[in-house]
């Protein structure tokens, strides 16, 4: 499909070669001919300084695409490099919702800075998207669109249409929308309705009236279960008083919905505070890295503690110790397989945050027979490993009971996270994980003081 | 936007009401009104059978719809449990892709019987997408699209449009195909571009020639390039010898993606052998859970054999008992921060699988660093909480020495088993916390029989 690049070698070798040589001609075709991961990869292999020449080096046009194909949180980064007057016209390049995101991500002055540099009417719109909440339909929106008043002829849209071809060529015209004097949406047609449409028609005689239309303030969600219900490439998106302020494009809540899904996997696995790439400095990704393990290890010494307490039990009965971290490691398996079913039913609006006592009741059967399976399968290791059947009946009934905690938990951790507005993804492991640990601890040691003197037998 | 729907409280009773009374007109105008979200929740809240008489009782189009609705794994069980002769005229309602994954999903003799009671040509189409790879062009493109031969005129295909707007309705036209008499692709025409294109010219004097191809066997990697290099909403498919065979839209390549970093999501927590959900029968859910969890016991045992063989010198520093599962925890979420990092970086193709050396560097410094903070933190903690400074020695030194073997592992581990043709969502967990718990454990109990005197004294 496209060209092979494996036996480029290192193409950031060659990016640095010609950026060193100050070719932008050269630069640009063979950043065309790599492709955009390639290109993408070269950015993160160079040094900062040549990052900066590089985009300073294209015209502005170029430097946009290369921005548009490098991660979000590098694109900040690489803007940021940049002097406010050098960064402008490369934003000015940009689609509406891309420049509204880079701008929203830098700090203040910074962003007011580029702003005052951009093009007015540019400017004017970036700042008009970066008004709206980013996981919201204005967050999502491109201000690009084609809107015509009710009185205008269908040969008056062509002859625009015509007239404006370079200009309207980066539009994705499929729907032109046909609004009131008070710019209010009233209807809308699609391009190839035109086709066949009287040229002398006023538009409002032939437009589709209500049209499906979505509001700056819906949600992300609502957006995709729009999108779901009907199928569309885009939809009109008005403010309250049913202005025509942009269009939704399904492709652009669908790589939303992605960025979303990256950061809740990244959160899960406690990357958290932005996005981690290994071209950024050591320091940043070690200090992020460490914000998140600071508070693991505190919770870790909360639950270490219920060891310390019981440590004269442990002394009389020194083989529980081999068999305390796995019954933490099982229990927070079993717990993260139910916080993520969980997390994707939410996901999926199959279950609502209210819904505890159905997660619950769900949660709780299938803990019984996984606990049974799994508390019978460590007695039976603990048994024939140590050849005492008290430490088996100790061990197996803690995986058992801790099991069923660990399921219920984390079965209604993601609803009841989500209720309080917390981020189910950032914040589900770290409290299971502390809460079957404190329990399972408990239950082995409480077990093991009943049966103590059987134990040390 | 849509009806708010919360004040319906349990849909899935109005739908049990309306399904008992056999009033499919009310069904198919309760569904539209409570929307895809809503009906995928009734769906999954009411009894198996009456999911069979729900999609028996609307009409194959509307029961299309529906199924379309819920979740795949959902809706192929829906489809299973229908007569073949029922789940057939459902099909026939499908777009091509959609028929072809669950076609692809059930068991053979079941999917068979099911295509001999399909209209032949959708058969014939299903039947060729499901020979395709599901997650390649092949397996991701639609059969619905527009070619007509290249000596055929413009004002032809106007005609047709106009006489099969119905038809095409469903289409989603914004290209016509220009093909040879092999069926070879030749060349494109925009939609738009017939607005002002003489009606008598030939397709193939006006078709843009060169136009962007991809290939059946493309990956849905290559797509994602190719779909962010390139700014369109589709793109032709081509099989090896130049037949024009599909067409693959940008939006199926988005939603292949998002699938793909679901069941990424899920692996990584432990569901495994496909989605869960809570509707699904209780002992499915539990053995599938199971079959993961018995994999992740059998691990747990070859660590914890390293505290059975120290037990001697545990017995002699039991306060040690309490810091080995915080050191096993806090060194798996260093080592997972890394897995997450390089799996991200692996899936933007910024780091390629051969790229060993540059990942471990970069884990390594890294590394040194939040070892020594979390190893100081530690061992500052055991020296304030146990009194005994050579206790903190131990472990901090221990965490520190494991905090550099579960980074570098971590980084690396998804490149090598990417180049195993290993899924790392799936693999890369468990395989990293048996590795990290036995260097972990090994280091504390190594280090402690060092300085055993000085811990017990």
């Amino acid at each position: 499909m496209t060209d092979s690049t494996d036996q480029l070698g290192a193409p950031w070798e060659t990016v640095q070669q010609i950026i060193a040589s100050a070719d932008a001609q050269g630069l640009e075709s063979f950043l065309e001919r790599i492709g955009p991961a390639n290109t993408a990869r070269a950015i993160s292999r160079i040094a900062p300084e040549d990052r900066t020449r590089l985009l300073t080096l294209l015209d502005p046009d170029a430097a946009a695409d290369v921005i548009e194909e490098v991660p979000e949180a590098q694109a900040v980064d690489l803007i940021e490099a940049l002097d406010p007057k050098e960064a402008a016209p490369i934003l000015d390049e940009m689609a509406s919702d891309r420049q509204a995101d880079l701008l929203g991500d830098l700090d203040r002055p910074e962003a007011e800075a580029i702003l005052q540099n951009m093009a007015p009417e540019e400017a004017a719109d970036a700042r008009q998207l970066m008004a709206y909440e980013p996981e919201t339909t204005g967050g999502i929106m491109i201000t690009e669109y084609l809107a015509y008043a009710q009185q205008q002829r269908v040969s008056d849209v062509l002859l625009d249409l015509q007239a404006n071809q370079e200009a309207y060529a980066d539009y994705n015209v499929q729907y032109v929308y046909v609004t009131d004097d008070q710019g209010r949406l009233k209807g809308v047609l699609r391009l190839r309705d035109l086709l066949f449409t009287p040229r002398q028609a006023a538009l409002e005689d032939v437009m589709i009236t209500g049209a499906l239309q979505v509001n700056t303030a819906d949600s992300l969600d609502e957006l995709n279960e729009f999108f779901e219900q009907h199928e569309l490439q885009g939809a009109p998106v008005v403010e309250a008083d049913g202005r025509l302020v942009g269009v939704v494009q399904h492709d652009d809540v669908q790589a939303a919905s992605t960025r979303r899904a990256d950061r809740q996997f990244l959160g899960v696995s406690g990357i958290v505070g932005g996005e981690e790439f290994r071209s950024m400095p050591l320091l940043l990704r070690s200090r992020r890295r460490l914000s998140w393990l600071s508070i693991n290890i505190v919770l870790n010494i909360v639950a270490a503690s219920v060891i310390a307490v019981y440590q004269d039990t442990l002394a009389a009965a020194i083989t529980l110790a081999v068999f305390l971290p796995m019954i933490s490691d099982m229990s927070g398996c079993s717990g993260n397989q139910a916080v993520a079913v969980s997390m994707r039913e939410l996901a999926l609006g199959l279950v609502r945050p209210q819904e505890l006592a159905r997660v619950f009741f769900k949660e709780i059967g299938l803990g019984v027979i996984n606990g049974a399976a799994l508390g019978l399968c460590l007695g039976a290791v603990a048994i024939l490993w140590q050849g005492n059947a008290y430490l088996g009946l100790v061990v197996g009934t803690a995986l058992a009971a801790n099991t069923i905690v660990a399921v219920s938990i984390g079965g209604l951790l993601p609803l009841v996270l989500k209720r309080l507005r917390l981020d189910p993804a950032l914040v589900s492991a770290p409290i299971l994980t502390t809460v079957t640990d404190i329990c399972g601890f408990f239950l082995v040691f409480s077990i093991a003081t009943l049966v103590l003197p059987l134990l040390t037998g």
